[in-house]
């Protein structure tokens, strides 16, 4: 059985459509270039019914091989991930995959800034965690999932407001530009 | 009726083939970190025959917003077009979208680095033109379509080999870290 495609309402309630409004926002105050990646799809099957508007009816999700969201700030590249998690403790390390992880490493040792924006959403709270911190617990740590705890005490809370909704350029100015 | 989506073999016949092979030796060889972002899709139907291979059944094609490319090479932020022309004079500008110029346009704004690679696949010549000889063209000059001729002259030939088939880094190396 076929369900249409799940679309939220116009007031933000994912993390997503939070990042994706502060980006407009960014790009209209011309502060920042960054955009939402597309989610890679497999195209298997396509009707022409006309030459305009190529009808996809066979295709899948693909695994994407890299983060979310990138551009540039202030001249340097900027890289990032996006989790929510309903837990109130601890983001579970499953939502992540090894190239993902790869690829923000990758970015890092580069010279780029990448890093992860987790909120908690039950908690009503949105961290970045840089991906020096993120790194270690993916690959190293014996553990399933990073403690709010160690996201608390290495990473920054990100400010809300109406516009931008998620002020994370806040938080990479001071971070990434002033420390 | 639908047709198989069209897929082309090994050997990289197309530009973006070409591109995308040079960008996995750049990153196998650690020398930038650019990927070919998705193409945008419209998902409005999706069948869950099991949870873990959802089939989408109708979905469209949607007009990029931004280029193909983007990354970091040696710390800064790269982001291009790639165009192929059977053309032997000119390039034509239909083949823009004005936000995808736009967007180049702010990207050079933010201090990023942006250019067209241009394929000229009847006369097998590939070009680097900059962001900021191509704007011109599309926002001011009264012409559909911009001659080989400016391309050649104010724009570089990228050299061919067989890995990176397109070495278009050695140009932006020469272009904007030499000059
Ligand atoms: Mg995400
Ligand atoms: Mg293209």
């Amino acid at each position: 059985s076929s369900f249409p495609a799940i679309t939220h309402g116009k007031r933000g309630m994912t993390l997503e459509e939070d990042i994706n409004e502060s980006n407009k926002y960014y790009r209209a105050t011309n502060q920042a270039i960054i955009h939402k990646k597309p989610t890679p799809i497999q195209v298997v099957s396509v009707d022409y019914p006309q030459r305009s508007s190529a009808k996809i009816t066979e295709a899948y999700f693909k695994q994407p091989s890299t983060t979310d969201y990138n551009g540039i700030y202030r001249g340097k590249y900027i890289d990032f991930e996006a989790k929510e998690t309903k837990n109130k403790t601890s983001i579970p390390l499953n939502n992540f995959h090894t190239h993902q992880v790869e690829h923000m490493q990758a970015v890092h040792e580069h010279g780029g800034i990448s890093f992860l924006i987790v909120r908690f959403s039950t908690l009503q709270r949105t961290y970045l965690y840089d991906v020096t911190h993120f790194v270690p617990w993916f690959f190293q740590h014996q553990r399933k999932s990073i403690p709010l705890k160690a996201i608390e005490s290495e990473g920054y809370l990100i400010p809300e407001s109406y516009a931008p909704r998620l002020h994370y350029l806040q938080v990479v100015e001071d971070v990434y530009f002033h420390q």
